[in-house]
């Protein structure tokens, strides 16, 4: 084992030659100001940094985030020190694995600096049983994503691996071992480094590879002499926060081919929904109650079994999403569901990657939380009152999709409804929302203005439904001009999806029960 | 048992007469319009609303809920439903009990409505063994302080319990298990309560006497007809709001004897530290490496017990605190460490009480958080400077022992430094700031302000010092004037304060084996 090559990236750091106590105090002194001075404009600045440290030499990342926290003004750095522990807390693996990094993102202007991170995370989850939820090269791709659409977004962001060769960790171990109170940063992790380094670095020469691109470098740095590497560290930050801040940001290209480009001849996806299915007051009083009987037991299941549940509710205004909501979670246990109604973003959310919101109300395991208007906000109304850019909202689909697989490979069950309504109808509905006192504070000019865009609308909605509706998570879109069949569908369909997701586990769990039985059957054959 | 006299307060609910349906929707209308209109003027208004609802009738708790939900606008009610169930989140039960409610609390010109919520739990805890830091009557406190505070704080808090005659909910149970899928509201829980009406009913008495005050009332509610119910809910909530926004407002007194007279010949807190204690530098390097080994032991201990720690550091600026904070974390593990930098307060935070910032950053079990700079801020500079009012920070201290009262009962250990130098010697520091180039930004005009008020600060100091220093979250007040000196004093403090309790609990857990091993034995015996 110990005759294996070691990779080439790592390889080439380990010929690093280091430098001098003066010099060091030299190049110090002037790199702290020049820091604390690009932290300063940074401030003032519309993109975050991100940078991530990881490595073999786990006190060595340690003391390098310390050096940072001394020369940079902490008040604007976010420390996330994540090390895919199994003893991590409940909140974090109770949702899809980058839910962790998701959440603490730092805002515009202000540093996050995570420690050990998804990398450590990938490459420590097959050594000790880490959630993983869709294995090493699906992991592989959600970081992927989540760099691409950090940096996408703006983000700065950097990546070091701080490599310590075989050898010198083995004399440092050796040094703990003879004077541990000296030596307490060294504890059994760094035993299990050495233990499995050969195959442990030709792990990590594979995150390091498939996860390199120009808008999320790596940079593999020699651990073994502090000083040399602290500064080097705090040099290449520095080096990329004043490229950055002078102008140079990654472009962000517009695809050739926009997803808006009209086909002749083609059926928007709404006009294939029938507007007159409509259910008689009896047959819809049965209904209701057969439905929500339904879905109490499945949501008591659900808890019981903690699995979570998301639902996205988008449609025409007036198309009766409140109504229809209030149905479907005056069925749930009250403690365990939970409505965000989604408004324009605050100036917190402004200042994040517009996922972000939505990442952070992730229900944890057996919880469900219903979102009136959601995610898709970015492919309907920022796209065609052009809030965002043709380039944010193209792009936004595949980072939607990549969203809403990382939900259903954690387990989670997503219902999306489109309420759909016909220009009459939501005419009609404005017009008696005039008449009823309660109901006029639910009218804005607003409402009339977007009437004039209802092509454009159908457009955009028509290529979401294309571009997002996969096997997993497909819309549903609902025929709403009848209030009661509405209101029915969206509460029958959950159920079935909610059945079909509770026979999946009851399935998977008898495979497993199968499993063992046939494995003790096959040891007592023996 | 079924002999028992029912309290007065609930027999008196039963008496209600129940309203007929056209009045019902009579009056409903005019109320839904008043009620969106006081709504609409609380959005703009500088306070919140905090609704309590619970009750014996646990499906009417929802159903009332459904109902407000369906009359306000959602957009602006935050609901969070929190029945004390043992099978709650991590989240809570890893915090101080009521870290729950103060973690959610609405926002100014919000409504937060809690089902539920704290009068739930402190019933509902001695029948299935939640969690209860200080026992029945502790909890009792925690929720007097806890209204206390936000009526003070100007919100507006009401609660109702939702009454359900003892013959009512045998009928319905009666009805449920006769057609289940009819009545799927109904489960196990109302059974238990069934179960225990009487004695349930004489301890909700207890508690609803217990926290019943001009600035948090109760009202009971005859639940039998929901109609009715949901009208005079409802319209309680409409009258209140009305009322609170014509400008009633609960007087804040100011106490007669303010916490700052001065006493002749008084010694001041400051004044009896000695600042000429200082270390060598040989010595100094020497301790620092034993306590800091000390405290990585010490710290990994705590995370394997789930012990949290909190850390405030308060004291004068230029007078080390970042450094101290930096030896302090430095050999504490990385992932279990957390710094905040206390700043000024958001516009978020501003919408809040003043602790809300605080409690939200609690540390689950077995973390640790060092706030630079902390709660103490509204009795030092926001009382100095005026940001606060006499009456603002006056109560203060109260309100502080309590919070720290409950870090305490949930078993974590508090410390608090306050860093000591002299006028001299922070002149002499600022001016060294001057010299060195990465310093400079550390120095605001503020800073030479702030040293004109000396005195006052000094004041302000002694008050907090008194009013706060309790046995268990004493304050230590750090000679600085020698930066060694009060970095080692520090981590030596730190460590003692820790070792004692790790004795504690290591005492208390032996105690518990002995006492099993007791029992077992007399079982033996018998």
């Amino acid at each position: 084992m110990s005759g294996r090559e070691i990779p080439a990236i790592f390889a080439n750091a380990e010929n690093a030659t280091f430098i001098a106590k003066d010099e060091y105090e030299d190049r110090l002194e002037s790199l702290r100001v020049e820091l604390l001075n690009n932290q300063f404009d940074l401030g003032r600045a519309d993109f975050s940094v991100v940078i991530l440290i990881a490595g073999d030499d786990r006190p060595g990342c340690t003391d390098a985030v310390h050096a940072l926290h001394q020369w940079l003004d902490v008040r604007h750095v976010e420390t996330v020190a994540i090390f895919g522990d199994p003893s991590e807390s409940e909140e974090a693996h109770q949702r899809p694995v980058m839910w962790r990094y998701w959440n603490r993102l730092p805002r515009h202007g202000q540093i996050g600096l995570y420690v050990g991170g998804w990398a450590t995370h990938v490459v420590a989850a097959p050594v000790r049983d880490l959630q993983m939820d869709g294995g090493f090269d699906r992991s592989i791709e959600y970081i992927q994503n989540f760099e691409k659409a950090l940096a996408r977004d703006g983000t700065l962001l950097l990546k070091f691996w701080l490599h310590l060769p075989k050898k010198e960790l083995k004399k440092r171990l050796a040094k703990a071992r003879k004077s541990p109170k000296k030596n307490w940063e060294i504890d059994e992790r760094d035993w299990e480094i050495l233990e499995n380094y050969d195959e442990g670095l030709a792990l990590v020469e594979q995150v390091i590879r498939r996860t390199e691109s120009p808008e999320a470098p790596w940079l593999i740095l020699d651990s073994r002499d502090e000083r040399t590497r602290n500064l080097t560290l705090a040099t290449r930050i520095n080096e990329a926060l004043s490229r950055r801040l002078e102008g140079s940001t990654p472009e962000s290209a517009t695809p050739a081919l926009g997803p808006d480009g009209e086909s002749l001849g083609e059926t928007l996806a709404l006009d294939t929904v029938d507007l007159s299915a409509s259910l008689d007051k009896d047959v819809y009083e049965k209904e209701l109650e057969r439905y929500q009987s339904k879905l109490n037991a499945l949501s008591r299941e659900l808890l019981r079994g903690k699995i979570s549940c998301v639902a996205a509710f988008e449609g025409w205004d007036a198309a009766g999403k409140g109504g229809a909501i209030r149905r479907l979670t005056r069925a749930m246990p009250i403690r365990s569901v939970r409505v965000i109604p989604i408004a324009a973003p605050t100036e917190e959310e402004r200042a994040h990657h517009y996922l972000w919101r939505f990442w952070r109300h992730l229900p944890r395991d057996g919880n469900t939380i219903v979102f009136d208007r959601t995610w898709y906000g970015r492919v309907l109304v920022e796209r065609v009152e052009g809030f965002a850019s043709e380039a944010e909202w193209s792009r936004a689909y595949a980072e939607i999709r990549d969203f809403e697989a990382q939900l259903c490979d954690h387990g989670v069950p997503l219902l999306k409804f489109w309420l759909h309504i016909d220009a009459d109808e939501q005419l009609r509905r404005f017009q008696a929302r005039k008449q009823t006192p309660y109901k006029k504070h639910k009218l804005t000019k607003e409402d009339y203005r977007n009437r004039h865009k209802w092509q454009d609308y159908s457009r955009a909605v028509h290529d979401m439904v294309v571009q997002t509706s996969t096997a997993d998570a497909p819309w549903h879109l609902i025929a709403a001009n009848d209030k009661r069949w509405a209101r029915v569908e969206v509460l029958r369909i959950t159920c079935e999806r909610l059945e079909e997701r509770l026979d999946a586990e009851r399935a998977q769990r008898k495979g497993r029960k199968d499993e063992k039985k046939r494995k003790s059957k096959s040891r007592g054959a023996r």
